[in-house]
């Protein structure tokens, strides 16, 4: 929580510029109604889905699969809807504040250093694979304001799944 | 609440195309920590502040004005900041969310009725000249899965405060 930062976050090693191709926010919604939701944004926004993950688990209770993201063109954005689950295969535990800011970088390490070193709170491990965003290296930190950045390698290295 | 939308929302005369040409997340932080927030993600993230509008009305016992929006470039796209207070200048009531996704277009009388056509709950009235995002026109939305979405004219129509 500490304000004495220095730019850049240079003081503890992290000196290289990071940079981020986008910014997605993610919105969780109560399981299992991100797909409803997906087609509400459809309707009411005009958004296109461009891709679609589902949770590698469904339990034997669930008939649909649970949506880890589908992300949504809107305009020239995007933005992800994801299933909110509370076992320990939810992507981001939200805290009851359902929307996550997804960042994309091709150095998620530096990123996230530069963001403790700045006085954010890294939170869990790094995880490969089976990232929120896509199958890449996704991490995540909350900010002293209480908002949830998940940082992640861009989508576009990962196999996407036309709707 | 309604689920039985139709595609576009034509059945009740909205039949026009919307399109959207930005999409903002708006992060509300307890007043009057958004100066801080913006001086934050500058470190932590390498943001760049665009512009600021400041609330028009400051009350005696505030010794800096609070911030309405701060407008923030990460990578091409972009954040807002602003300062979350409770009484009726309040430009969005998040009711505990601090986050509402702003969503520019040309068109935002359009754009209101068709989300509320496909199921959204219109907040408030529309405002002008005071809205969250900049100067123009602007009102919000609920969806069913409980975000709200600021929806208001481009913010490159309205005077830029440069910081």
């Amino acid at each position: 929580m500490t304000q004495e930062v220095q730019n850049g976050g240079a003081a503890n090693g992290v000196s290289k510029a990071v940079t981020f191709s986008a910014v997605k926010p993610q919105l969780f919604v109560e399981a299992p109604k991100a797909s409803d939701a997906v087609q509400f944004y459809k309707t009411a926004f005009g958004a296109e889905e461009v891709s679609r993950a589902n949770h590698p688990k469904r339990k034997a209770e669930q008939e649909l699969p649970l949506v880890l993201s589908a992300e949504l063109k809107l305009g020239s954005s995007a933005i992800l809807i994801s299933d909110l689950v509370d076992d320990s295969s939810a992507p981001v535990k939200t805290g009851g504040n359902g929307c996550v800011i997804c960042l994309e970088t091709e150095d998620v390490k530096a990123a996230i250093s530069k963001a403790v070193n700045a006085g954010a709170v890294s939170e869990d491990e790094l995880t490969e694979g089976e990232g929120a965003c896509c199958g890449g290296l996704a991490g995540k930190v909350k900010d002293p304001y209480g908002f949830v950045w998940q940082i992640c390698t861009p989508a576009k290295k990962c196999a996407d799944v036309e709707a």
